[in-house]
């Protein structure tokens, strides 16, 4: 354990102390603030062929099988469009050239604004965001273990992530406050996002009325109306399909909500192969696309150009117990895949940062590096999960959330070009040198002692006796340390008081509506 | 800590035990023994003109300030081959065409025989063959920690690496023997790697007559004699070049035995950039493709043809300590560098599974994984170190071995293609089942059920409650638990026992030689 101990209650304080003093002098390194794109081509396992005909079969699918709508609304606009709907069983039938049709009205790039414009997203093309953990019931720490989440370790989650630059997006809840009414919960992770952090922040999709406060939110901070909102979207969030074929009511109350107001709209089957697919990667992903294309079919249909995400989330069970496993060659398998799926029908698409260990360590890390190469490297655009997941999602976790930084830095550094030009190639510093020498102090390394090379937050590289002087601590051990630096160092970003004063009101407002069964929905 | 402690005699005992016994039913699981292409497209993150400017300046830095060559005979090859030689200065200066016509001679594949045909290598294309940890003078595992190599403890590891499907490649010394002397830790180490395993193992370079041993053991075991052996050869050993642009007596003696016979010799520059090169990436790969393409000229001089390996492994220092970082971003960049000089000149390439922690732990795991996938996507066809490495190659771990044996089988596994055809497409499942279903019982899946998915060594993917029920283990600490079952279960691969007895005639008088000091060179 950690040999710095800190209450929950000591680290809000001091977090709220550090934004009134001075910057203190942080010995914390992390690489700038900056956007991800990696030039390198995607790697690709499926032939053109394959990933054809997996595209080809998941029409098919959607034709005859079709999917369960279980929204009338959403019913009614698939058949008001032409498909074969029967409101008794709740199915809608697709023709594959109308699912074309539509899809080819999403954009294949769009941008969201954040409130720091410094911050704006690109999603599309080989530019790869990373969002932060969404939706464990619990958080961990090294010194009070797994716990319920909570609204003070929430709020300084969120800290760590606008504090975190490989961040780019996050939202304002990565776990639950279990203490707080399921039906509220959402208005405090609004103001979450907003007040700590200036980054893109994510909204509930559960219901119609999260959503509806979201984007009212949104247009007090960018003191716009839907239509401005509309015309530079600001909100960009998830929903999830019931995989097997099945879309629910209150997703698409939240979807309807985004799509009437031009915000983005991720959308995520669940395919786990063996359960909720069938038992082969390819029988998943053509479960994955059947039901993506499907919603994001919906979505064109109700407003034609509306940014929309493919979201995959394709892995396997372990078909010996039916657990979720994550950071599998299957899930690799599946990210690579779905990239070209994504790219053969002109998505954007998300992929994550996934893994099934129920504690901080060595499969944690190859779990979450499988997911992170596979994804990097089939250029996914949106990276939830990127920083914190743990048990397979169940789980927030501070000391990992700073493991994946560190992980993603890595990541991202070494996907920068290599600087080949005749200064680097190193002709007058081999002669300086010579055969045997040493260019510790060369002209030529002195020069460039700074900046040389990586330099980490968690990796040490001192060697075994002096690390063990130290206390032996591993890598998690040190994450715990640099995660409470960083809440000490945090600094929120400004924000106009009356804005803050407002949303608070508003979020108010809601409660109390909430309280009478106004707007719930 | 792991609740199964065993010390090293009764590990010893047991592993001895369970070769005379019936075979245990063994709930460990690994993939089969299989050898390993990766038929992706190689990772490139260099252009054409960058690559080749690389390997442009190599040539003008050993045409301009050439190669110290510290053995005699080197300089009298090289000068009676036309190179400028100036035997005061042991400097040799290589005509870049001169240089390029004796790569020319090197074969771009070639294979190496093992004692079992089925364990036979090959070397080159998109062959990935892994090889275990080199070198240590340390071992360590969770239960009696870091402590000096010692021979009981190297044949322990190394009927790991026979067991382990991973590995296939190993020196009979996983890591030093250090209560043996020097002069002869060799000879039980060739003992070791042929008795305990019937995979291709690996010589000590470190002058004429440990190569010269090697050679004769390996005439013994194929009951061939030295021209036979040249005509399959069977040995592969590693020389180091002592960056900068020195070639040292020792090696070059090592390396000139191998090439008289015909051997396989991988010629492996330690170019730290900042230390023994330049502090740009760039200038390190200047330094690395000189030092082996000036060590790969000498040898194909002496005999054309001569099967040799171009070896990488250029990574950088803690420019504020001077410390070695491994699975760096510089490290994972200069990989896959290598990855294209190495086809440039059609030469099959080494790298390395290396990491910098002290301890198995996240550090470990995600160095390592940097590590792995650069390599394993640049088509690197002999991946030293890949199994056991801890603490910059100081200590060989027996936990690290069994959780890299885990990474390799996961990234195995993860290149593996695809399986696209209308059976998996699983349309007749998702008709089965329907919207809203659920997999784990149809028919299609049931079918399936044995091979559908990846089953791991190490993971677990238990659920939180059942993996605390169960004593809240670390992958490290179940990775413990794992090395000391295979160990239990391990068996002696068969061998004629008057060929192990003349082996142990032989190194038993080579012991008596030494002492005597003859064949000590």
């Amino acid at each position: 354990m950690s040999d710095v101990m800190l209450d929950q209650s000591t680290a809000e304080t001091v977090s709220r102390r550090s934004r009134r003093g001075p910057r203190q002098k942080g010995a914390l390194r992390q690489k700038p603030w900056a956007r991800f794109q990696n030039r390198l081509p995607p790697v690709e396992v499926l032939s053109q062929d394959e990933v054809e005909s997996i595209r080809l079969a998941s029409l098919k699918l959607l034709s005859e099988v079709g999917m369960e709508m279980h929204d009338a609304w959403a019913r009614e606009v698939m058949q008001q469009a032409g498909c074969d709907v029967d409101h008794g069983t709740m199915r809608v039938r697709f023709d594959p050239s109308f699912v074309e049709e539509q899809l080819a009205k999403a954009p294949s790039t769009f941008t969201i604004r954040a409130r720091n414009p410094e911050r704006n997203l690109t999603l599309g093309g080989n530019h790869i965001n990373i969002g932060s953990v969404i939706g464990p019931p619990y958080c961990s720490d090294l010194d009070r273990g797994r716990r319920n989440g909570n609204t003070q370790d929430v709020r300084n989650f969120v800290r760590l992530l606008q504090s975190l630059n490989t961040i780019h997006y996050l939202y304002g809840t990565p776990f639950e406050a279990m203490e707080l009414a399921p039906e509220i919960r959402h208005l405090q992770g609004y103001i979450n996002g907003i007040e700590l952090t200036d980054k893109v922040w994510g909204s509930w999709m559960l219901g119609r009325s999260r959503a509806e406060d979201a984007i009212n939110m949104a247009c007090m901070v960018f003191d716009t109306d839907r239509d401005g909102l509309a015309a530079q979207p600001a909100l960009m969030a998830n929903i999830n399909t019931n995989s097997p074929l099945v879309l629910d009511a209150a997703m698409t109350h939240g979807a309807r909500a985004f799509a009437e107001t031009g915000q983005a709209v991720v959308v995520t089957p669940f395919t786990l192969a063996g359960a909720m697919a069938p038992a082969t990667l390819a029988g998943a992903l053509v479960g994955q696309n059947a039901e993506a294309i499907a919603a994001i079919t919906l979505l064109q249909t109700v407003r034609p150009g509306l940014p929309c995400v493919y979201g995959s989330f394709t892995s396997n069970v372990d078909m010996r117990t039916g657990a979720p496993a994550f950071g599998t060659p299957e899930y690799a398998q599946a990210v690579f895949a779905s990239g070209q799926l994504a790219r053969l029908q002109g998505l954007p698409w998300r992929s994550s940062n996934a893994c099934a260990s129920n504690v901080e360590d060595v499969q944690a890390a190859y779990e979450s590096e499988m997911s992170i190469w596979s994804t990097v490297m089939s250029h996914c655009n949106l990276m939830i999960h990127g920083g914190g997941w743990l048990e397979g999602g169940l789980t927030a976790s501070f000391e990992k959330l700073i493991l994946d930084a560190e992980m993603l830095q890595v990541m991202t550094a070494a996907l920068q070009p290599i600087d080949v030009s005749p200064a680097t190639l190193g002709l007058e510093a081999f002669k300086e040198v010579g055969p045997g020498g040493h260019f510790f102090g060369a002209a030529d390394t002195l020069q460039r002692y700074e900046n040389a090379f990586y330099e980490p937050m968690v990796t040490d590289w001192s060697n075994f006796e002096n690390w063990r002087d130290r206390g032996s601590l591993t890598a998690t051990q040190r994450a715990n340390g640099i995660w409470k630096k960083m809440l000490d160092e945090y600094e929120a970003p400004a924000i106009n008081p009356d804005l803050l004063a407002d949303l608070k009101a508003y979020a108010a407002q809601r409660e109390a509506e909430i309280a009478s069964g106004i707007g719930t929905d």
